[in-house]
């Protein structure tokens, strides 16, 4: 039925296109995803055409060697990774732990002498980090503000947001969020690590960044898409193990979180990353113990361990603990609504005023933190000490220049404390210590807590979306801990014989504030369990979790999708919509014409209709000798893009090459996110002709015109990706695959299998 | 292009097809998967065809109740899997530990006296329990030996194993397991509880077991595969969730072990139903502790807890802990060989003489195992107490009747203790914790532990296999923390400074057998921090992990993998074979010819067809008025068979019925299982034709002919599908669709999209 000439050509072209460098099996299924549809990232094509006789042995054997040498250097990456996101967290750590700690001190001994003088040092100290934070990000990355999820999980689910992953967002997010952080603004420095890892796993795929020269050829082995977003959600996990030093909740944030299309090899590769990062942390951890990192060093492997918390609950428990998730639920909501709006506002007025009007803003919000954490404290007044029980290693006051509970802050007698000061006057890591801890109860009077809960809640919200490295994690563990200690005061008010903790309450609370906002479930269970250590309150932090996040859902959508929607970031969810059920793939094609090409095309007619439309994928179609036509596959802008540039196979003849013609040399050629608009060709190029066949994909999926969108959907998003041809239905059936087809022995004889086929019989 | 006649045609199929009760979107876009191949499950199908006429308001209304019904069911199920899972749990731990601990407590009283007599009821009690066991398997539920984990983890990827999920397999699993673990056999009730999850949520799906008439016409909502299988999925998660008493563990099983098909919204459910039952176990667990459960009761929630273990580890560690990664890789790899072999032999061999002899095979075994367990200590020399240090709980010989270390048995002075024995003449639950415990340094010697490794492993090998149902958990973790606590014992001599716990050890060395045979990681590494509550050694399992499952990965495949080929359970792998790269779909689909039927056809045809072959899924080929041929659907024989003994759809016209015709009314049929043979037709029957657009599938997914088999096999795996239909390149493309063209608002009018729509232009 084909024609003799138009089956070579395809033939060739499969040989051929299977013959890319990334023509592992992963490559070839996903090469729909070969190329950004933007090209504004930086990325070099590689391709090859040879001579077609006898080459098939001697690429077997290079395409072994090949793929193992790939499945090495994917491993030899994951490894980098770790180290390089551990570190990175190492040094994040230790830079924001020693301002914080010498900006506490100075503060401390210098409102022995005067409360004035230490205020206004205070101020400054937050000031002058806060500020190096907002130069950073507006002068240099801008793309380092914010917390960096909503953008990873666009770039996971295949959108490419301008400049995410560059080197200077990296630079700029590590000491933004140092200063961000240090001067004691309500966000965390969580997100922007995910963020940190993600691009750190960025720019090693790529081979290090070519702008700054610390680029290398021998790694440049991950050319397509896939490979990098492998490398950027081992990237992710490898950022949330660092942050919360929570390696399994890494591995789950990143395949419930961030990733559209996982698959259970990589899974494996994730899970070493993150074990990576363990013990790349621990040991850095374990060497600052000695004191050599200054005020860092005081934790340990596990954040704020409150494994000598509650050990059981009773029945009558669950109910306190339902409101609690009821609570989180609807200030998560909340919470994502508010900062909806404000960034909306921010996004749409304020941040079009320049980067002057944001850093204005930044150092405005710095001020006013300062003055609210520095002065409600001096406003309340202290409590005294609660009697000393015998074995209790809390002391009160807490000792001078050192960490923990029973801040004694503007109080007029020794033995008294200030307990708004335990929370607000203190570090975020040191404020959650704080309320977690058990043995305290009665610590915070419900009046500090809600003062605190109110004053924080809008400082947090009005926090998000300035121009400064922010994650949401810690605030939103601050925020829930103090309304979950609130509620677990009443608790230990109400159920008097009980053995109950308010520190519980307090995670319970930290847990859901995160359910409701960010609306995890599994890896938030698995993290929050692994910040505390403390494996029997699972089942609650379950609870809790369930309840907050079925709340929050009735509201809006989480945190994450709501601002990568503000941000103009099409993610695409798991689930089609519901009227797509009632709709067809052909409707779903809306009334666009389909620009399409022969397969062999003038050098003018290619430039035109480049010109002229901004598609990505154009259909390829021929023609066979009894004049039917036939679409023999999908060309990419970004390949017709290198054709037209390197010229080479550009021929005079409007008849299709010969396959078997003269060898070609191996050549690669680079492009940088080029436009049709930077090549420039002569009128004598401009006469001549491409053959496209080689260079084709010649399988895209396909579907027939009346398919539910529903079903094209899911095709669409579970095998991510990015072109999906609209064919009329078929006339005829050839065969059809089922499960045994697919059931193929590996020690089978492909040969075998080549003579079986050669007898197909159709219909 | 298409006849107008042929266009009414699948326009109607489309609409009658997407009106089946589970038209919702998953249903319909799994259309594929619908009906079983094998049909050897009880099954209903059913279907309406109602009158076209001004019914598509009324059916909107009408589905977005049935959605809201259909998801509050789903949750209902969800709780209801939970809160069974967690009582069948409750109720084999509670018999199985009352059965050991009379049969201890029976035995150490008598040998007080005479050991001869104690070794005699020793055996009986063991006997009797294991041949119970075999017998309730063997007479009443056959599938119900094993461990079921291979059988569920085919079915989740599409292979329905005869008699694995009914009733009877559900009550063989639960007391044989009782009678196995009961009995003292080298095998666990971990794997038999994840089967009996399964069970429970399969049972809930069909709307209880029909067979027994506990059915409930109310709760059968689910009809398609994809609802069965979600429920299975949660079944899983359950039974691990329940076995372990891992909540979290049993998501991650269920997702990395176990499914094939995973979406992010079946996790929210399936994390549900472990929460559930976490609850159910712990109140269970709450209730026992007052002593009402016998001999139940002692442990907590986390089975073996060793928190109070070694807190840190030094650098010089990682080489003996790499070495135990590596001996648990070959230990395991070499259990999966032996146990395939063993298993191999016996289905070919031993099993195939009648139930008779399995029953006696079993007793042989467990009267071996009875003899080494009772007999092995018996010559071991008993060692002296060591010197009882301050502050520690841990007597030395035990209080008689009690669990612990130290047991005193067959030793001379009162102050003296059997190590074999507190190993070997032990539950293994027992004996598990007092190899994982710490502060009990040199409590074991190299000799017996060596002895109990091989020992041990030998009953292990020799056991599975056996027609009981046996998990593989339990002594996978006891040899693992043998070579675990030898290594251990190695680097306490070695090292000497160290604070080191060899109980430690035997943990890894348990995680490393377990990856080493399993080939599990994430899952397997929160399984074992959830049952030993240790979150600090959190990276050195995961490290063990990553070892034992690449040395194991370098000889063969995973346990379960091994078995269910073994069974002849074709599971598609996630990775498509290296030389499916070089196929193309038609040659998958080899020389088979392919059976199509025309739109209308003869009834007699139709019968003859079924008969003639054993194929699922025929493709429906219609003509157009000019004489084209068109493929219009796919028929699944099920539904034929529906068609066929319904016999309300035939009809004396060879022409398509009119869609717009007189309204036929609503009606079920049920089928079970039913084959052609057994539908009777009398010749006026099979003299009539049916039309049967209105029942096919219109748009099955398609391939081109020349698509590289890799792609074919993703896209078949990734949407688990049953069937794709291979059909020439196509001539022409009537459009494209791109990621811009599926983010359809919620908000948008569908409306406007079908006005739009209308006027689409084709090339």
């Amino acid at each position: 039925m084909l024609s003799n000439h138009l089956q070579n050509g395809i033939e060739t072209a499969r040989l051929v296109w299977s013959r890319l460098p990334n023509s592992d099996d992963e490559a070839l299924d996903e090469v729909g995803l070969s190329k950004k549809s933007d090209g504004s990232r930086s990325e070099s094509l590689d391709y090859e055409v040879i001579e077609n006789n006898a080459y098939r042995e001697e690429q077997a054997q290079r395409g072994k060697l090949m793929v193992g040498y790939y499945v090495g250097v994917k491993w030899f990456f994951a490894l980098l990774i770790g180290i390089g996101t551990g570190l990175a967290a190492v040094f994040i750590n230790i830079s924001v732990e020693n301002f914080a700690g010498w900006k506490f001190q100075l503060t401390f001994s210098i409102i022995q002498k005067s409360y004035v003088a230490g205020f206004l040092v205070y101020i400054l100290f937050n000031l002058l980090l806060v500020f190096s934070s907002v130069y950073i990000v507006t002068q240099f990355a801008p793309a380092a503000a914010g917390s960096g999820i909503p953008e990873i999980k666009g770039y996971l689910n295949g959108v490419d947001t301008h400049g995410i992953l560059l080197f200077r967002t990296l630079i700029g997010k590590i000491f933004g969020s140092i200063g961000s952080v240090g001067g004691g603004l309500a966000l965390g420095k969580e997100g922007p690590l995910v963020h940190t890892g993600a691009c750190i796993a960025s720019l090693l795929g790529q081979g290090g960044s070519t702008k700054y020269h610390l680029s290398s050829r021998w790694l440049q082995v991950f050319k397509t898409d896939r490979d990098r977003r492998d490398l950027v959600t081992c990237g992710c996990a490898a950022g949330v193990a660092a942050a919360f030093r929570a390696p399994v909740g890494g591995v789950l944030f990143a395949l419930e979180e961030v990733t559209s299309w996982w698959r259970s090899q990589l899974m494996w590769r994730v899970f070493f990353t993150s074990a990576v990062v363990a013990v790349v942390v621990r040991t850095a951890m374990g060497w600052c113990k000695s004191g050599k990192c200054g005020h860092f060093g005081s934790g340990g492997f596990i954040i704020w361990d409150i494994s000598d918390g509650q050990e059981d609950y009773s029945f009558e428990e669950l109910l306190p603990m339902a409101i609690i998730g009821v609570i989180g639920g609807l200030l998560g909501a909340l919470f994502n609504q508010l900062t909806l709006y404000i960034t909306y506002w921010r996004r749409n007025y304020l941040h079009k005023k320049g980067s002057r009007v944001k850093m204005i803003e930044v150092c405005l919000v710095s001020l006013i933190t300062s003055v609210i954490s520095f002065g409600l404290p001096l406003l309340r007044k202290c409590s005294p000490c609660p009697e000393v029980e015998l074995n209790s290693s809390i002391e009160c006051p807490r000792p001078p220049g050192m960490y923990g509970n029973y801040v004694n802050f503007y109080c007029g007698k020794d033995k008294e404390y200030n307990d708004l000061a335990t929370i607000f006057f203190n570090t975020q890591d040191d404020a959650i210590r704080n309320l977690f801890s058990a043995k305290t109860i009665h610590e915070y009077s419900a009046q500090s807590l809600l003062t605190f809960l109110v004053m924080f809640y809008s400082l947090a919200v009005v926090t998000f979306g300035t121009a400064v490295p922010a994650g949401q994690f810690v605030p939103g563990i601050m925020i829930g801990s103090t309304y979950g200690r609130l509620v677990g005061m009443f608790v230990v008010n109400f159920y008097k014989k009980l053995n109950i903790e308010e520190g519980t309450y307090a995670l319970l609370g930290a847990a859901s504030f995160l359910g409701g906002s960010m609306r995890m479930t599994v890896s938030l269970c698995v993290i929050m369990v692994e910040i505390t250590n403390n494996l029997k309150l699972l089942p609650l932090i379950m609870l809790v979790l369930l309840i907050s996040k079925a709340v929050g859902d009735a509201f809006n959508e989480g945190l994450y999708e709501e601002q990568a929607r503000l941000r103009g970031i099409p993610l695409l969810e798991s689930r089609p919509k519901y009227q797509m059920r009632k709709m067809t793939a052909k409707e779903a094609c809306g009334n666009k014409k389909v620009v399409y090409f022969p397969r062999v095309v003038k050098v003018a007619d290619v430039v035109s209709i480049l010109q002229s439309n901004e598609h990505n994928g154009f259909p390829v179609i021929d023609h066979t000798r009894n004049g039917e036509s036939l679409v023999i596959g999908l060309m990419l802008r970004s390949h017709l893009l290198v054709l037209l540039q390197s010229k080479v196979d550009f021929q005079h003849s409007p008849l299709p090459s010969d396959p078997r013609g003269g060898g070609k040399p191996i050549r690669q050629v680079e492009i940088k996110g080029i436009s049709i608009d930077d090549i420039h060709l002569s009128s004598d190029d401009l006469e001549m002709y491409i053959d496209l066949a080689p260079f084709l994909n010649p399988s895209p999926y396909v579907v027939p015109e009346d398919m539910s969108l529903s079903k094209v959907y899911n095709l669409f998003r579970q095998l991510g990706l990015r072109h999906i041809l609209v064919v009329p239905r078929a006339s005829r059936v050839i065969g059809l695959i089922t499960r045994k087809d697919l059931l193929i022995e590996d020690n089978e004889n492909s040969e075998t299998v080549e003579l079986q086929s050669t007898s197909v019989r159709s219909l």
